[in-house]
């Protein structure tokens, strides 16, 4: 069934779907990077770990009515998605200030941003992935400003239901970055992974990093904190 | 009737005028700065220049309905303007691909941008007048969506008047950086100054940079280049 290898990126590898020309498989990878590839490590368990999380995610989202190309978990370490053609923008909603934008923008850590600040950053390793505005996406990504508004309105839409979701989990979701694709009738659907390699996520009760800054900033063990995640969501599983 | 101090900048001082609390009197300095300050010097000259240039073309938006702080020129160095408060953002709409957009995103100098591309950058010295979108602009300099709507269409139309008067001088308008201000009753108005030190001119003709990148690039004589501009500009004074 798993065809041969399409790509492979940092977190994942892409494989083809032998004569399913319109689904890949997703294998998620051990490897942790952080600062565009500078500080690199591995997780034995990782790749379980965030395979699982974003499946969680994905199917939640889609009971929510979110488009996405998940289609589901075939084992602990590859999910099976529909093939889209990925827009060069990775989307980042931010509801708390931290990383990046409190180094650029000097507003202090664990300022509460309400309305939330969006951020598109320009898919580009060579160029460090820049921020970038709207006028600069139409230019580079092959984006309409139309596609830009769904684009933005999903993705103000998905924060709202994964800080539901995760306050459930006693976590509070401080920012996160989302990437989307285009199915072959050109339809914007959500795409990629959402797991605490791509989210911050702080525990609401004791204050915590519980995400990849454990990683970034050697404070915590990555596993432990990202096992917690899922158990986390796994117990809320019932609950709406 | 000139007052003190308000304010010196880089390139202007601000003086209150006396019995007059809604005007100020611009100054124009003979300082050239650039890359934020990092290279300066200083040419005998300039300041009426840019004072003389940046009239000029006020008058010209002035009569093409475009509001603005500027009243009249007073002597060779100042210029009297209705008293805002400065929003601090520069807007940059860019025609043509040069400067820093060449190397943050690796679009080709000269590139056409049509249409063309508008950017925020957050007026922060200490930051070093970060690039920020509208989000942050929300967030960072008290302005509405409402108010970035109206400072955009407000730019887009200097952009257009901008091009026809610069192609009668024989320069082609490449790039330039506007500012504005709100007065007392907060009417949002084009402040500041437009003038060879804010905008990047090509001669039609030749291809010759005819602006400030002669300093930044050291490969002209900014008063000579200058003075070329201000003759053009006066040339065609009554050309519609």
């Amino acid at each position: 069934m798993k065809g041969s290898l399409l790509y492979e990126g940092k977190a994942k590898k892409v494989y083809y779907v032998d004569g399913k020309p319109e689904q890949l498989i997703l294998s998620y990878k051990n490897d942790a990077t952080a600062f565009n590839g500078k500080k690199k490590d591995q997780f034995a368990g990782k790749g379980r770990l965030n395979n699982l999380i974003t499946a969680r995610i994905f199917e939640h989202l889609h009971q929510q009515h979110i488009p996405s190309h998940f289609l589901k978990a075939l084992n602990d370490n590859e999910q099976i998605v529909q093939k889209t053609t990925i827009i060069p923008l990775e989307v980042v909603v931010r509801n708390i200030a931290a990383g990046s934008l409190t180094r650029r923008l000097a507003i202090p850590e664990k300022t509460a941003l309400n309305p939330p600040i969006i951020e598109l950053f320009y898919k580009n390793d060579e160029l460090d992935d820049p921020l970038i505005n709207d006028d600069h996406a139409k230019r580079l990504a092959d984006v309409t400003e139309h596609d830009l508004d769904h684009i933005k309105i999903l993705a103000l839409k998905i924060n709202e239901i994964l800080k539901r979701l995760f306050r459930q989990a006693d976590l509070e979701v401080v920012d996160f970055k989302l990437e989307f694709g285009r199915l072959a009738d050109g339809t914007i659907v959500l795409a990629d992974e959402i797991s605490p390699d791509t989210c911050r996520l702080w525990d609401v009760t004791t204050g915590e990093k519980m995400d990849k800054d454990v990683f970034r900033e050697d404070i915590g063990d990555l596993i432990e904190t990202y096992e917690t995640i899922l158990q986390r969501l796994e117990e809320n599983k019932c609950v709406k």
